[in-house]
């Protein structure tokens, strides 16, 4: 999926079709969306913020002798939640009572639940959940096992280390998502994504209170799951890397003890190369095929004017709708090129024959036929925005990764849509800037209130050509939590560094569900660094620590060789977090120093200890510079940061003295920070624009030494 | 096992007996010990470094293109060995094609294997390879597979990141073990161990080389083995903490495969509290009894005199040897206080009837026919020392928790032993102490070369009343990886500068076998933490990175209150690393300076950074000390951080300026000093010697100022 701005290529016409009435799905909570959540007290690391949160007095203590009663409705899944529960208690706390059966419980924590869930959990159950927690108690309802695991996390992320030992404050929430459909897609297509990983990302999806998880199965690099009717398809076109059946039966067992449903992806007609491999029949054109190793946008494309690939689909959904047991079967159906069309008569006639325009019109003509097929085995379509089109039935899902505007037209014609364009995890974007994407923003904010409930919500999107089970973790993780909370908190939750205290607190946790998107960091900066001294190190990580790879689809064009599948992952751009803390902190101090009227010594005093740390960076790192490719590789960059760490100490001396700089001393450190700000080895040095601010304070006139007392 | 010199009670008397032939084993590699190993060039990061490495001109290149071939004997071990080989390649250069059957692999590597090893792996087995490496390509040579894995492993650890990509140094590397066991006990029953924890340290000790894992599978405080006869052993012994017999035969399989023999204990006629909650009968109380939840030395024991008992170890151990199937069997015999015996008529009796004057010859009775039991079922006894009784026969292994004397003793009567005292990983020793003990050193020194074969190698031990699954990795690595040195490499391989530099090394590649040893410790210390800003996490860390837990058995003795199994192991003392790497550079550092005719200033300028950081600690730890109760213990542990460093400030400036302090001053510091290094919250301050050495430093004369220029 390369859905960059220079392959969009064409949009679909005929999209303006008669509205219909919309099914009226039992989605209550999704329409509970305003107000603002009234924190009172202290501020709780809630990670996604309830819709209602009242502070109490007192709080409940956590130790050895808390235990967990089931009231109600009870059902094994809530058995192994509250187990789940415990032991994720007891590794956030360290006390091992929980988790053994040897502990002297109490009745701590009453959960009622009122009734059963779906047999198959449904878009649109009742998710909500009311937690009271007192000095003396705690009682968690809901009316569905799903409203009773999101409370249970709730609970987890209440309880908190004090002075007295572990406790959960009181406190009275009334919790319901903003949108029904919020989800996590995973591409272990390109890259293939081991079943241990995958799951402990499903933990971290329950953590954040996600319930969708789109598995993207098939890509041009990997056809990833095992069909017993086609065998080909994965015997031939994953190089022996695929889930077998049993594996995804698993997985769908063990996202549903997580209030989370599994949507499973087979993109076609384009995407497609690896089917072929196996089954070159199905395609456009002469073959053979392999599987592809490179990224982008390929020629290949199923053969729409052939029974025999309808008849094979058949089969294949007939087999895969039984596998997976979710309502919803995504067909992808996003980027053909139409090249393999254009080139073969036999197609070129049939379009002419049935009045097919174009290739946008034959690829309508295949959506049309492909969602006949999934309707007739009982589940219905999810698909890229390019399966809209004229006439197809209501209960098609358009999940968007064109935008909010697309998503809007969709709804204003009946259609329901999630939103994807914005939530993009492999783009590098900063937590904030996706936090800013509301699926009711833009054009949907025009829309009826009926039409606005056709927003079902919104999937992060984790596309896999730069990453792999070594980093694909940071790579989600924590900028998940984030979107995570777009989707199930108000509207009105929007403060980034409210978002970013409780990211930093919600993070820490997520580890403890095994997730290595912290951990993973120093090993592959060890690899990168090679034998070192500890100083050595250190410089590297002062180093890495800010810096970030260049952001949405730059990195494939500033490749230096063209990157493939077997391409290593093994840089620095591969080891660096996506979103750097220490220059966030840093661009925080820097506003916070030139924003303030008298320039606060205690904080120039931090900067120039920061700026002082970097320019004298590239000096400690040289040696390993020299000793190993992989630091070689940024010589420029370390000497980058060097020569921003001295703008930055010069900026401020000429700040503290209150005396204008030499001519053009100005204009030449600008010209030296936008040299800096190319990207270099595929990465930003991301402190480059708040040093640029402290240089533009010199310029706006200096300190104000005379007000100094 | 607690032993504790406090606890060490009686020793058995009667040790002195008739010399006899040593039965000849196979173990040509064990008598090669002598001769420095020759590196030359470039040093290589080796550990346990090879008898023989000679280093050449030129590196092989290790890329995409890298494969591996089989020769001689090949066998399906060999294959996964290889493949395991290239996998752990490929995690360690971030290469993925080494791990794909999609790379275009050439035979870079070719391994010879003259002959299969034994079915199953015995004692003695040739370890021995030989490796060379050249620019254009490696050959590996083994007699066995046993020594292909070792040359694998040393081939890993020669491939590094250079300026032209990962490389291999060309070399001709001789080796083979000086012990033929080298071991690795680790206890599951204080603290249950799941399998996968088990799994990743075998991994580990593939990679050091070591080749016997020793199962300690029963205790007081569980019985860990489930039992197909005696189902009420681990049914009622062990809180439904337990391996299945299907699991361990996946482990001794997986162990297997590594090179590595299991050698299971079943702790009798003491330490044997949880067999008795099922079967009282055993037990020469009344009974009954719970699993115990203390630590330390307690008074149920086996009825000795029962001819019951026997029937009833008859058939365990006619159960167990079977499903282990090493050829030795380990059957404890350690610390029994006899109070029960004392206690019980009907055995005082028997002792009388038959001529047993006390409790060690009653357990030298019950050892005798447990022993002949173990016989009877084809296997030989391993045991710790008090199982070394007159008559015993010969092929048993004496397994020394008391030291190299009782080892020695035992040798000098031609018995079989192996050295443990010294190698105990829980007791906190520093890696250079583990390091200096030997299995011939001491009176072991002067037995014949006959009797030194005796000397079967070692094991280091892992006890586990203050480990867990989170923190046990942290407490055998790295420490393992040197005592592995120990009992692999040459006796003159002593140097623990040379030790800490290829610990180092070794430390990071062994993370990548997916231990935890250092992952382990950032959570832990962000449990302490709470939630905290960078600033006051940072904080945390830096008093955390200078203490150590209290040493040897004193942990026990210093407890707050009397800790138990279901004791939280989430206290500093539990999340630090049992050796401080910052307090260990931190003393060279002082000792470089002190040592120095003239103050280095560069290392006086570093001394004061670091000291200065330590001295404003405190200020900045003080916020988390008000927030959390895991912080709030250790305020006076980093109120004495912050002292120390204004100490050795102070000390600093009198040097630097050559005067002589006020008097009383070094008194007064020295005071201080010894305030500081009382143990507090369980904890040392590890660099408070070394503030010492640069305070002795003021009184010995102060600064060379007069030689400056």
């Amino acid at each position: 999926m390369i859905h960059s701005s220079w392959m969009r290529g064409t949009i679909i016409l005929g999209m303006l079709m008669l509205m219909m009435l919309v099914p009226s799905l039992p989605m209550k909570a999704h329409t509970q969306s305003q107000g603002n959540p009234a924190v009172a007290g202290p501020p709780f690391n809630l990670m996604p913020l309830p819709s209602s949160v009242q502070a109490d007095e007192g709080s409940l203590r956590v130790d050895a002798s808390f235990g967990v009663t089931l009231n109600g409705h009870t059902e094994p899944r809530l058995d192994r939640a509250v187990q789940r529960f415990l032991r994720q208690l007891s590794r956030q706390t360290g006390i091992p009572a929980f988790a053994n059966s040897a502990g002297s419980a109490k009745a701590i924590l009453t959960i009622h639940t009122d009734h059963a869930g779906k047999e198959i959990q449904e878009l649109g159950e009742d998710e909500s959940y009311t937690l009271k927690i007192s000095a003396n108690g705690a009682t968690l309802t809901a009316a569905t096992p799903l409203g009773a695991m999101h409370g249970l996390q709730t609970f987890l992320q209440m309880v908190e280390v004090t002075p007295d030992g572990f406790t959960a404050h009181a406190a009275a929430i009334h919790d319901q998502p903003r949108f029904p459909w919020r989800g996590l897609m995973i591409d272990v297509s390109r890259h293939f994504v081991p079943l241990d990983i995958l799951k402990r990302n499903i933990d971290g999806m329950e953590a954040v209170k996600m319930n969708v998880f789109h598995w993207h199965l098939s890509e041009n690099q990997g056809f990833r799951i095992e069909s017993k009717k086609f065998p080909k398809l994965h015997e031939l076109g994953s190089d022996a890397m695929f889930y077998t059946q049993d594996e995804a039966r698993d997985l769908i067992n063990y996202a549903r003890d997580r209030g989370i449903r599994v949507v499973p992806e087979f993109d076609m007609p384009g995407h497609s190369t690896a089917w072929f491999v196996g089954y070159p029949e199905l395609s456009s054109g002469p073959g053979p095929y392999g599987i592809e190793r490179k990224w982008g946008i390929f020629d290949p494309a199923m053969d729409p004017t052939n029974e025999k690939t309808y008849k094979f689909l058949d089969g294949l959904i007939a087999e895969m709708t039984k596998l997976f047991p979710d309502h919803y079967f995504h067909i992808g159906g996003d980027e053909v090129n139409g090249k393999q069309w254009d080139a073969n008569p036999k197609i070129q006639q049939f379009m002419k024959s049935h009045n097919l325009k174009n290739s946008e019109a034959l690829q309508a003509y295949f959506s049309g036929r492909v969602q006949k097929l999934v309707t007739k085995h009982g589940k219905a379509v999810v698909g890229w925005d390019e399966v809209f089109i004229p006439g197809v039935p209501k209960d098609i899902v358009i999940q968007s990764w064109r935008g909010a505007a697309s998503l809007a037209q969709a709804a204003s014609q009946g259609y329901q849509g999630i939103l994807s364009n914005g939530y993009y995890l492999d783009l590098g974007w900063s937590t904030a800037r996706h936090y800013a994407v509301d699926p009711m923003g833009g054009a949907a904010a025009n829309l009826t209130p009926e039409q606005k409930k056709l927003i079902l919500g919104g999937e992060a999107c984790m596309w896999s050509e730069y990453v792999n089970a070594e980093n694909i973790d940071s790579r989600i993780w924590p900028r998940n939590a984030a979107i995570a909370e777009r989707l199930w908190s108000p509207q009105s939750v929007t403060d980034p560094a409210s978002m970013y205290t409780r990211l930093h607190a919600i993070n820490e946790r997520l580890e403890l569900l095994d997730l290595n998107h912290q951990k993973y960091y120093r090993p592959m900066l060890r690899r990168i660094a090679g034998s070192s001294t500890p100083e050595e190190f250190e410089a590297l990580r002062t180093l890495a620590d800010v810096v970030e790879p260049v952001k949405d689809y730059t990195r494939h064009a500033l490749a230096p060789a063209e990157p493939t599948s077997a391409t290593p992952l093994n840089r620095l751009v591969d080891a660096v977090p996506l979103e750097s803390d220490t220059a966030r902190r840093f661009a925080d101090l820097v506003d916070k120093y030139v924003g303030a009227v008298c320039r606060d010594s205690e904080t120039g005093t931090r900067l120039r200890a920061q700026l002082t740390l970097w320019r004298d960076n590239d000096a400690r790192l040289e040696p390993l510079a020299q000793r190993s490719f992989l630091v070689k590789e940024v010589t420029q960059t370390s000497q980058d940061l060097s020569a921003l760490g001295g703008i930055g100490l010069a900026a401020l001396d000429f700040i503290s003295k209150g005396g204008p700089p030499p001519d053009s001393w100005k204009a030449d450190q600008t010209a030296t920070i936008q040299q800096i700000q190319k990207p270099k080895a595929q990465l930003l040095l991301m402190p480059a624009a708040a040093v640029q601010k402290l240089l533009d304070a010199v310029a706006a006139g200096g300190s104000c030494a005379g007000a100094k007392q």
